[in-house]
Order: C-alpha cells, then structure tokens, then sequence
C-alpha cells in the first residue's frame, strides 16, 4: 500500500509547512494568499488521488471519490488547514494529508466503495484571524453564525470583506451545508496534542468524546495588610485562601479518568512582597467527557471553594465565564476504529479529546469519530510538534482500514 | 497635666498634615519646601515647649531641654516628619508632637531632669524620595552611606545637589553623628501599624524588638501543558505545587509569636486559563523577632519547599533577596515603660513592631526602647490611619512617666 507510506505522508506535511505567511515560523491564517496556495496543492493531491475538486462558499476545499453508485451518499473525512501563530505542522495537516492518502490508495488499487468517500480541508478551524473559531466545519453542518461576518481582524478587515477579497460571496455562505442524508459520517484523524498516548506506548487511539468545558473567573477577597505587622492569627490573607482553592481544583480531578481541573492564570493584589494579599482572581479550567460528571464536578468543587472562604473568614465570586457541553463520538463508529486498528496489529486504547477539533461541529449534521495520533511529549501549537513516520503510517492504515470497512450507523 | 491633651496632640497633628506637596493628600519628602515647612513648625513648638533647637547636616531637627547640669548626656526622644505618598498622618508624626508634649509639660511644671532630654524630628524615614531608608537616624548614630549621595530622586536629582539646594553640606554630614557618651537611651513612641493592640483592647504596647526579615524569590519549573488534553496524573504542575507551597508559608508561621511569614506576589506562566503553567514565581517574606528563630523556621521551610518540590517532580530555585537582623529593644528600658504604662493604669502588653523604625538605626549609637499607640484596624501608610485623642493622650502619658522617671541604663 504504498500511498500510505509515512515518509510521503510527512513530505506532504512539509510540503504544505512551507507555505506561511511569516519565514522561518508556520502561520497560516483563513482567506490569505498563504490559504490559497495551501488550497491549491491539496486540490492538486485529491485530483492525482482520483477526486473531483470543489472550493465551497467559505473556503473549505473538497474532494470527492465516487462510490459504486454516482452521486450517492458520502463518508466525510477531513481536518483543518489553517494554522495558529507559530504553529506545528501536524495539527490540522495530518488528517487531511492522511485522508487523501487513504482515497490515492483505493484509486491506486481501482476501487470504489458502496459509498463515495469526500475528503475536506478546512478553511478555518483555530480563529486566528477572527477569534471565531471552526468558520469552516460550521458552514458545511449549516450552523454558521451570520453575525461573525463582522468580526474583524487585528487590521480591521471584516470577514465578510476578507471573503470578497478571496474571491467569496458571503451571501452564498449557506450553499456550503450539506444535507444529512447526503453524509453518512464524519471521521477525521488528529494528533492527540496530548501525552497519553506517548505514556501509554501506542501510536493511535480511539477518542470517546470532546471533553465539554467549564472556565470560571473566581475572586477571593480578604483583608490586605502589612505582611511584618499583622500577626498570623488576625490575617484573612486572600492568597492562603486561593491557595488552599487551587489545591480543591486539582484534587476535584485527581483520580478521575476523562476529568481534568486546571488553574492557568492567578494573580494576587496588591502584589508587593511585604503585604498580604486582600484579593486574589484565579481561573478554573474544568473539562469532563461527560456533562453529568462535570456538572456534578463542578458542584462539588464550588462546595469545597465556599467552605474555604467560610472558615478562613474570606469571601468567594465565581463567575462562569464560558460553557460548552461535551461531544459523544459515535459509539458504533468508535467500535469500528478500534476493530480497523485490530486489524493492523495495534491496540488503540479508548481517550477523551480536551481540545476543540472540526468534528465537534459536524455532530449535528451527522455521526462523527476521531483517531488520535501520538505525538511527543503532547506538544502542540509549536514548531516543537512532532510525530514519527511510523506513526503517521499507523494512523493513515487503521483510517484505511476503517474507510474500507465502514458500515453506516445512520438509522 | 495640660500640655500631654489628647486634642492639642492631634491639632498638632493636623497642622502638620497640612503641610503636603500634593493637595487633598499627604506627601512630604525629603529636603522639599514642605519639609522645611514642617521643621520650622515643629521648631516653633519646641521654643515654645523651652528648647533650644538645631538642625543638623541631614535636615533633622533637633530641640533640647537641658538637664540639672548644662551639657550634660541627654535621653533622646523623636521619630521622623517625612511621609510615604499619600501618607496616613500618624506615622512617625505623633512620636514627634507626643515628645514635645512631654517636654512642655516637664516645662510647664518647672522641672529640670537629672539628664538632658532632646527631641529629634528626623527628616528622612521613609525613604520615599530617594529610595534610601533611615537617612536621619543613620546620620545621628554615625552610620550614613556617602554612596547615598548619589542616589537620585525621580527627576533625577542626586542627594547632594538636593542638599545644597536645602542649605545643606554634604561634607558635613560626620557633624551629625552624635558621641555614645552623649546619649544615654533613644525612646521612640510610633503607631502600631498592627492591629495587636486593638486585638487586645489595649491603648498602648511595649516593643520587644523591631523584627528582623527575610525576603526571597522563589520560582517553580514544571512542565507546561494544554489543559484539556494532558491528565492529572501525567502533570507536572507548577502552580498547583506552589500552591502546596503558599500553605507551607503560612504553617511554618502559624501558632507562632511574633513570627509572621507572607506571600505578597504570585504569577503563573504562561498565564492563560486554558495551559497548565509551567513555571511559577513567587515571593516570600519572613519575619521574627529574634534571629535564631526566624533562621530555624527559614531552614524548616526551605526543607518543606523542597520536598513538595520533589514530590511532585517539579524543580525550585530560591534566592534571598533582602535579609535583616532583629533589633532588640533594651530589656530595662522595657521595664521601665511597663512601669510608666502600669502608673498610668494600663497593661501595656509585649509586642514586636513588623515594621522598620528609626530606634532600629539608633542601636549602634545608644540602647533603644518603643512604645507602641493603637490605630484602628492596623491601618498604615494609607489616609484611613486613625489613632482616637484618648489614644493620643494615653500614649503622651506614659511616654511622660517614662521619661520623668528614666534610669539610665548603659554599663
């Protein structure tokens, strides 16, 4: 099978790492001219891998593999190629240079499928330009939001200008849906931007679900004071009190598979070394595969806060700043991968996604599944991003062997 | 006893809290037209109250009222007439207006002591101008840095030149360094800036010692990671490891009297709610009055540090960044204000001062003694510093028994 061998996978990688808009670092934004260089070279792959090309109305470029039958229903596959500032090079790309792998490799062998297998490189996936993130899989499940037409870039430009620019009419935007019984699924194949994987020795996994998130903004208000002055007995120092919080957050997760807790940013006011903190604000970042057990999480969490600040004389607001419910993958689908990985010889365990990918946003449209690729260290949005060829090889074979044998799920 | 009044104390106070270079709030530097305003003030005052007054080669102000015998060792009184920004108008203030009350009222009554007794109102405590603590008292016991002159102040003035144009000579500056033989004790009365006092329903307080402190600088490597994707269990986590460490601050204080130990300032980095920090940086502030104790509990810490560190396989890198001796105060001269204190009625308890104070530079030159006067809520260097009249009084009061009955208590 030699158009899934991981060296041209990763020379593809490179091949698209070269177009950016900044030398010497990967950075490639939505409706650039780097956009349509990229577009251009992969229209090019799904043409020589037997596709027919098509540039929808947001950008997205599409591939398309006929079944058995003409115009039939298809399996998507696909990912992202837009990049975040900096980037790595797989994030995105693997799964696009991957799927088109997978069609070269049934073209290579002249075969076609009960079902035509369509091949999608989104156009934006991170929100670098817009701070709005999946503009690309959102149009094609027909949940675009009109309203970010008018966001703008760090220039000023609109989107909906950016889209003229690029040859786009943002009136045709929802033309770029598909019907769902025109989609059977959608599969797509990512680095696990993550370290189980690596820890766990396996080169691919099955992911359950999109980890839904909670991100809160807590206040802890207590009493500043002269840090040589203020015996300990009399304080209410914020910071102790935040600190004993940022303890209750890790400890809310610890122990719990698919549940993880993080403070990212602290700060404690005034901030000088000889006085004790009056204030504090921190963040809770809370993400679970599963609504109820994040929900009953977070509760318990909020309870444990409380009870701090009571007893330490200190008072707490919490502030939820964002909320986005967890994404359930297919369970017939995820069965499906697992057994397409049997089937190479790998043992792909089961692992939640903490990141936010394009199949979140195709749930509504169809059934969506997700193969992760280990990738060191779980580095990812750097240039130190790096998976091996025979990982890449493993990952582009069990998505063969899973295209090959997909079974609709749809009822 | 008319002169020690608790009202004509705080009209004073006032009267000098109008002199400010900032209207609506007190800011009185060193060698500015408001700090010859003020020493022309308090120089009134002490002719008034029969001294025979001076300035020095630093700008301090000096009043004296001789003993029985002319030229003879003098008790020195005082504390400093220069402000932080925005200053609260006790600080340093009312152990001027205090001594000169007590002066006045030895005056009033007719009485010559069997020893001098001299009033400083020293120019520069705070250090507000040029970043450099204690230049009056320093200067007095023979201890000032040349170096200093040349720091400079925010308009890039040097000290020298601010000097000059003061009326000052730099080159005088040895003149101001007083003879041990001449000194027999220094008595400061000072606001707690600590809310011991008002803890203890107790006007007035005896100070052990002015704490000796230590800062340092600690920062905690681990690894950073996105918070969605890696596990708990696979985190190195440096802020939650700090966090351990902010609690091991405040127990290794805890239970503890007149030890106190304080994390003023926290950051985590990157810093952003959705990335595990990898490297946190924090401060700690250490202070006790004895040295051995607060070397013990340092070591005890550190120790504590290290181990969290270990445990949680993150690294810990510690500097000292400042560290000062404890200065005790003379155990007879304590005496001797607790006895003052117990004339007047009152259980003057025990305390250290967390802060600095003049007395603390006076030590090479004298043995020192302080009383402490309650402020409400332990407010300081802050507008809402509050001390009541009755306060005031009571505080003159026993700085007056103290001085009428002072025994000397040099070898």
């Amino acid at each position: 099978m030699t158009a899934l061998s991981g060296a041209a996978l990763l020379d593809r990688i490179d091949a698209l790492a070269a177009i950016t808009a900044e030398p010497g670092r990967l950075t490639r934004l939505y409706l650039t001219p780097e956009h349509r260089r990229a577009s251009d070279l992969v229209a090019g792959w799904m043409r020589e891998a037997g596709m027919a090309v098509a540039e929808d109305a947001v950008g997205n470029v599409i591939g398309r593999y006929e079944g058995e039958a003409p115009r039939g229903p298809a399996l998507l596959l696909g990912s992202h190629l837009d990049t975040v500032r900096d980037a790595g090079k797989y994030d995105g790309m693997l799964g696009v240079v991957s799927a088109i792998a997978v069609v070269a490799e049934l073209n290579r062998q002249g075969r076609r499928l009960p079902f035509a297998v369509e091949v999608v490189g989104f156009a934006d996936e991170e929100g670098t330009r817009f701070q709005s993130t999946l503009i690309g899989s959102r149009a094609v499940a027909g949940t675009f939001d009109p309203a970010v037409l008018d966001a703008r870039d760090a220039d000023g430009v609109t989107l909906a200008d950016a889209m003229r620019a690029f040859g786009l009419d943002p009136a045709a935007i929802p033309t770029a849906a598909r019907r769902p019984q025109d989609v059977l699924a959608y599969a797509e194949l990512h680095i696990e931007q993550g370290p189980v994987l690596e820890s766990l020795g396996q080169p691919v996994g099955v992911v359950t679900a999109i980890a839904g998130a909670t991100r809160m903004a807590v206040t802890v208000t207590g009493t500043a004071g002269h840090a040589g002055t203020v015996p300990m007995a009399l304080r209410r120092d914020a910071l102790a009190a935040a600190a004993e919080m940022v303890l209750a957050v890790e400890e809310t997760a610890a122990g719990r598979d698919r549940l993880v807790g993080t403070v990212g940013r602290i700060e404690a006011m005034p901030g000088a070394t000889n006085v004790i903190p009056g204030r504090v604000r921190f963040t809770i970042d809370l993400r679970a595969d599963t609504d109820p057990v994040r929900a009953e999480r977070q509760a318990a969490l909020l309870e444990r806060l409380h009870a701090i600040a009571e007893r330490r004389g200190v008072t707490i607001a919490t502030e939820v700043l964002h909320d986005s419910p967890a994404v359930a993958c297919h369970p017939a689908l995820m069965a499906q991968f697992a057994a397409a990985a049997k089937a190479e010889g790998l043992d792909a365990p089961e692992l939640p996604s903490g990141a936010g990918h394009d199949a979140m946003a195709l749930t509504p449209l169809a059934p969506v599944a997700m193969l992760f690729v280990r990738c060191e260290r779980g580095i990812s949005h750097n240039p130190a991003e790096s998976v091996t060829a025979e990982d890449a090889e493993a990952g582009a074979r069990v998505l063969f062997r899973f295209v090959e044998t997909f079974t609709d799920v749809t009822p």
